[in-house]
C-alpha cells in the first residue's frame, strides 16, 4: 500500500485487487496527464483487471514518468490514436480542467466511454452539451470522484449507511482542506479560467458524497463563498470555500473546502466527514489521525451500542473501479448513475456562481 | 475533578481553585434553580473565592438538594428579601429561559449584578429592555456561556490564539450536539415560548465562541435552519439548528446545534470546535476522544512545527468566574465586555428569527 502521503496532487492509493476480468477483456487507454489523479485513476482500473494499452500526452516529460511507472503502457503518437483504436474501450484522463468537456466529447463521439479526473467540468454550458452527447452516443462519462472512491473510511461509510449502521442520514459535514505547496503547482493552478473555482472544483467531491451518504438526487444550495484570505500573490487563486446545501429529502451538508492545510500536517490534508443520522454518528478521518497516526484511513462509529474505532486503511478493493468496468462491458449503472455524476459538478457549480455573486 | 459526563443539564466541572479574594470579600446568592447549570455557576464562583450567602427557589425539592452540595447556603424566604441583602453583591441564576430578562432587571434595579444561565434572553424584546435597565444602572448582565468559560479546551484555545498560535484566525465550526434525554426534561424544555428555540439556546454558546475566537465585533448571518427532525411526539422542540455566518472581519463560521447525540455516546455530546488559521488549525475536543476517551478536554495544534496534542482537562482554573468577581468589586471589564456578551445572544436570537422566516 503507497499513499504519497505528503501530496494530495498525487495521491493515488493501492488497494486490494480484486480483479472482475480477466487480461485482455477490459482495455483502456490513458491520455492527458495535466494532473497527477491520472496515477490514482490507473491504479483503481488496472486493480480491478484493466488492461492499460495506451499512453498520449503533449508533455515528453510527463510521458516518460508514467511510461516508468506503468512500463505496460505504449506511447500513442497522437490524441487520434487512441480514439481510433478499436481495443481501447474507455480512455482515462486527468487533463487541464477547463479541456476535460471536450476530450471527453471526442471520446464519446469515437464510441468509448471516458473516465475523466474531477471537476468534470468547469461551465455548466460544458455541462449541458455533454449530456446532450452522451444522450446521443449512450457512452459513459465518468467522474474520479477519489475522495469517497478511493478512499477506504469515505467508500466504507457509505457501505455502513446503506446498511442502517446510523438511521436516516440527517447531516453531512465534510472538511476538505488541501495543501497549497504553491511552488509545484502549474501554471494553470492559478488561473480560475482553466481550474473554474474551488467549489467547482475540490467543491464538487464534497458534494458527491453528501448526495450519496444523504442518499439524494438532488438539493438546494442555501450559501456559498469564496475567497482569496491569503494569497494576494495569486489573485486567480481561491484559498477558501463553503457551502451550505438543504437536499430534496431534507438532509442537511455543510462544506469547507480551502488549500490552508499547516506546513507541519503529516498529510495533504486532515480530511474528515460527519455524517450524523437519526441513531448515531459516523465520523471518516480520511487521511490522518492528528497528532496520533499518518496515514490512515478510519472510521469512529457511535450509534445505541456504543463508540468503535474502526480502522478501514488497506482494507478495501475500491469496488468502483470494478464496477466502472463491468458498466462499460455490460452497459449497466453498478458504478455511479449517470444523473447522480452530473447532479454533483451541477450543484458544485451552481454554488460557485452563487458565490461569485454575492 | 468531577464531571457529570452523562448528563449536559448538570456539567458542573471544577477546576483548580484560584481565589482571586478572601472570604467574605465578595458575597453572592443565588435565586431560581431551573436548570442545572446553576451547579456549573455556582462552582465556578466559589472556586474563586466568592462567598455564597442565600438560595431561594418556588421548588422546595430543588432548594433541598442544592443545600445539600452547598450547604453553606442560607434559604431566602424569598427572592426579595435576597433583592434586599446589603451583604449580596451579585445574584447568579438558571431560571427559565423566558423568565431570565425580567429576573436580571429586578437584580439590577436593586443594585446588584447579575449573573445568568444562557441563553440570557428569548426575545430581541428582552435584550433591548434589559441594555436599557444597564444603561441606567450601570449594572452588570452577565451570562454563562459555559461552552468556553467552563471547559478547559475551549478556553485554552482562545489564549492559544491570542497568541497567535494559528495566526489569523479565518473560520471557526462549532458541532454541538447535546443528549435529549427526553424523559429527563421538564415541560417548560419543549415549549419553544419557554425556550426560545435551538438556536437562540444552544446557539448563543456557539455565536460566542465564533465572535471570541474570530475577535469579530459583529456578523452578518447567511444562512440558518431550524427542524424537529425525528420527535413528533414534541412538536415544540427543535432537534436540529445550523447558522452559517461572516464576521465583519471577513471570518467565516458555521455551527451545527442537535439533540442527537446517540445512546451509547460516553459523554451527554461530542462538542468540536475546529478553528482554522493563517498559519495553523486547532481542534478542540471538548467532552471526548470518541472511542478513545472520556471525559477528555484536548486540544490537537497542527501548524507549522508539526502536530501536538494538548491534554487540558483539569488543568485550568477558569479564569473567567474570578475575572467576574473583580468586575463585580471594582467596576471593571475584565471577564466579558457587556456589548460581546448581547451580540452574541443578539446574533443567535436573530439567525432564530431566520431561520423561522425562512
Amino acid at each position: 500500500m503507497t499513499v504519497n502521503a505528503k501530496d494530495g496532487a498525487n495521491y493515488a492509493p493501492l488497494g486490494q485487487s480484486k480483479k472482475v476480468v480477466a487480461p485482455g477483456e477490459f482495455i483502456f487507454s490513458v491520455a492527458f496527464l495535466d494532473h497527477g489523479h491520472i496515477n490514482g485513476q490507473t491504479n483503481g482500473l488496472l486493480q480491478a483487471g484493466g488492461t492499460l494499452k495506451y499512453v498520449y500526452d503533449r508533455d515528453p516529460k510527463r510521458l516518460a514518468a508514467f511510461c516508468e511507472r506503468y512500463p505496460q503502457a505504449k506511447v500513442a503518437d497522437s490524441f487520434e490514436q487512441i480514439l481510433s483504436d478499436p481495443d481501447t474501450r474507455l480512455v482515462a484522463s486527468a487533463a487541464i480542467p477547463h479541456e476535460r468537456a471536450q476530450i471527453g466529447i471526442q471520446v464519446m463521439h469515437a464510441g468509448k466511454d471516458y473516465f475523466t479526473d474531477k471537476s468534470p467540468f468547469t461551465t455548466l454550458a460544458q455541462l449541458e452539451e455533454v449530456k446532450n452527447v452522451v444522450s446521443q452516443t449512450q457512452q459513459i462519462y465518468a467522474v474520479y470522484y477519489a475522495e469517497r472512491l478511493h478512499n477506504e473510511a469515505a467508500w466504507q461509510a457509505g457501505e455502513m449507511i446503506k446498511q442502517g449502521a446510523i438511521g436516516r442520514v440527517l447531516q453531512v459535514i465534510n472538511l476538505a482542506p488541501h495543501r497549497l505547496a504553491k511552488e509545484t503547482r502549474p501554471d494553470w493552478f492559478f488561473d480560475k479560467g482553466c481550474y473554474g473555482g474551488i467549489l467547482t472544483d475540490i467543491g464538487s467531491h464534497q458534494v458527491e458524497q453528501f448526495l450519496t451518504y444523504a442518499g439524494a438526487q438532488d438539493a438546494n444550495i442555501n450559501f456559498a463563498r469564496v475567497e482569496n484570505f491569503n494569497n494576494p500573490d495569486k489573485p486567480g487563486l481561491e484559498d477558501f470555500g463553503e457551502i451550505s446545501m438543504t437536499a430534496d429529502n431534507g438532509a442537511s451538508f455543510y462544506t469547507r473546502v480551502d488549500w490552508f492545510t499547516p506546513a507541519g500536517q503529516a498529510v495533504w490534508g486532515d480530511g474528515r466527514t460527519v455524517i450524523m443520522g437519526t441513531n448515531g454518528v459516523i465520523e471518516c478521518r480520511k487521511y490522518t489521525d492528528v497528532a496520533r497516526q499518518s496515514p490512515v484511513s478510519k472510521i469512529f462509529l457511535t450509534d445505541a451500542n456504543g463508540e468503535q474505532e474502526i480502522d478501514c486503511l488497506g482494507q478495501s478493493e475500491f469496488p468502483y473501479f470494478g464496477q466502472l468496468i463491468l458498466d462499460v462491458l455490460n452497459r449497466t449503472d453498478l458504478a455511479m448513475s449517470q444523473s447522480h455524476t452530473f447532479k454533483a459538478a451541477e450543484l458544485s457549480m451552481r454554488a460557485q456562481k452563487l458565490a461569485e455573486s454575492s
